[in-house]
């Protein structure tokens, strides 16, 4: 008897790692000895580079690089298999997460900084990358990252343009002749669950610019600077990544990867699943526990508890999910490998009460699932 | 596979035959042809008389009666066993649920009217009683029940004393020439989960007496007349009902049916057992499903999901339950027979919410958890 544990994060009140081992104390509270495999799982987004780590091993470096707004900050980055694989999240160095609400202006930030972290990974000698660009702060369609890597962007007066959304529309200039050669020999694994195209009413400026502090007045040239910049990188490389699914990732940051690396887009949770020991663990367990702050129709798109269950599918293993709110629509989940769903509430309560004791609801609920799965009578069911 | 869906109601919220539905529902959205039988519960109290006939067939007698002051109301009392037992409910005659909350005065209040139910079945045939003493209006001692069935109360002057629990000092004999004849024949079981005794700080005034509308000064008069009736029993009839347990039920109901009647108190659940298809059901039975609005630590003395898993237990069929709230010390369920205990709960939701929801709230869970129990690996667990 062998279960897996990959729960993601209960956003707000656990870590993937504290609800899985939440849902490991609930099982043993019943059953002292079952045997139990944690593996706390991210999407692509924040917490990606702690969860390779600490699921599969690895090891972190720091260095110092430019943050969105131009200051220097400390950025980790990771390296699993024994450092083959660097694992960078975006996030470290331009994530909005690094902002207060009114230091957000995607007129002004960038993505230099990300560019300087890929910079030093290279330098390290790492040349396959894992790159998980959830949490940006930019709309800068990735042309401060190009910079770092040697990418001259000019203005008219062949002079280089300064940061943030708000210069692209100066660029006329793509000089490519500092790029990072190092690049063309390497491998970039991009995660991320976003499939919004680089332009238009559902590109990266309209969708996600209110959220990284962009008003209607900043939308507008936002959007008009971004048209160019992906006509400027059509006229260079060939590539038109105005309506390109996954281009407007990251504030266009994931066009840039499209048009100048040797990069392949990849679902979040699928690169997750990829380097992690889920799979070697598939092959003889038993049952799957996966789990998420709120599971509704929407999990069914890429979602942490969708790709396990789906994974976990292949190999015939069954996928219970937890998560604080279950909401409509979870029929969908029955048909890809999530066998059922459970709420980890005791009773009513405010939300609020809910994200504090969310890790005590978790063992409670955990360990009457696992009461409720030991019953015989449930061979007579199948 | 066969399952016996046996909830109590979830106050408030869903009858027990209503929340049998919901869970029958769930179950059927996994399983369209699983084989359940459906047993709503009720624990002695208020819903006694229809769960007895819902679950084993038979028939709702009416009657005109006196309500607890002194108007005259319509109740019914029911008949099971092919009319050989008689099923009444206190609460249908003198029950705290006929009376506003202004109108609640236990100085007042009387159970005549539960005597004339008898009285009335007694006219009809029957010999053979069940008599549900769960929510009474009255500390009358059941004074009034006896008037009702010839029994004469007189003062000093030879007057029959008046109704309510006011006049109990005014008694000063017991005259029971006129004392129906019939009750000596019949036999009469007390569904009732009240240990108090008569009289003291446990007592039937003392602990009742504030949820049936008596202030502190009505509750001193109160105290002494139940005394003094208790002293007027003991010297009429040997039995000392001051400290005896279940005497203090019902407002003293249950003394004068220790002292007076062929009687005997038994737990309501158990009662509601007996006299229910559960025992020949569990014989062939898988899994046994109760539930009830909270479950805790309280739910381990007497409480309807208690007695259902101990009797589930003495067959070797596991328990599960639902409830809307799952309180601390269920780990003392375990050990009774209660395998698991889940909420029914979604998501956090204010109680009011839950309350409207619960129909469906119990139907989504049931669902989750026959399908969780489904699962093949559980064959392995046990």
């Amino acid at each position: 008897m062998k279960i897996i544990i990959a729960p993601d994060s209960f956003k707000g009140s656990m870590s993937a790692a504290a609800a899985a081992l939440a849902i490991d104390k609930g099982f043993r509270r019943y059953m002292p000895n079952v045997q139990t495999v944690l593996i706390p799982v991210a999407d692509g987004g924040e917490g990606t580079i702690d969860c390779l780590i600490e699921g599969i091993g690895g090891v972190y470096n720091s260095a110092i690089v430019t943050g969105p707004l131009g200051n220097l900050i400390e950025a980790n980055y990771g390296a699993i298999k024994s450092g083959s694989v660097a694992v960078i999240e975006m996030a470290c160095a331009s994530g909005i997460c690094l902002l207060s609400e009114d230091q957000r202006n995607p007129l002004l930030t960038t993505t230099y900084g990300t560019g300087e972290l890929i910079s030093k990974a290279l330098d390290a000698g790492y040349r396959e990358f894992i790159l998980a660009i959830g949490g940006s702060a930019t709309l800068d369609g990735g042309a401060g990252m190009l910079q770092a890597l040697g990418m001259r962007l000019l203005d008219g007066d062949g002079e280089d343009v300064s940061w943030g959304g708000g210069a692209l529309d100066k660029i006329v200039t793509i000089d490519n002749r500092g790029w990072d050669p190092r690049i063309a020999e390497s491998r970039f694994l991009i995660a991320s669950d976003v499939q919004n195209p680089l332009i238009g009413p559902e590109g990266a400026v309209h969708v996600f610019g209110p959220q990284k502090g962009a008003t209607p007045v900043m939308m507008n040239q936002l959007e008009r600077n971004m048209t160019h910049w992906a006509d400027l990188i059509e006229a260079h490389t060939g590539m038109h990544l105005h309506d390109k699914p996954g281009a407007g990732a990251a504030g266009g940051l994931g066009g840039s990867f499209l048009a100048f690396f040797p990069a392949k887009l990849q679902r979040g949770i699928d690169v997750v699943i990829e380097y992690s020991s889920l799979r070697q663990h598939l092959i003889d367990a038993d049952l799957v526990i996966t789990g998420e702050g709120r599971i509704d129709n929407q999990t069914v798109s890429g979602k942490t508890p969708m790709g396990i269950a789906q994974e976990a599918h292949k190999f015939n293993v069954p996928t219970i999910a937890f998560a604080g709110s279950v909401g409509k629509g979870i029929e969908l989940l029955y048909d890809v490998g999530i066998h059922s769903v459970h709420s980890i509430m005791n009773g009513p309560m405010p939300l609020e009460e809910a994200m504090k004791q969310a890790p005590e609801l978790l063992e409670q609920a955990s360990e009457q699932i696992i009461r409720t799965l030991s019953i015989k009578v449930s061979s007579y069911l199948v």
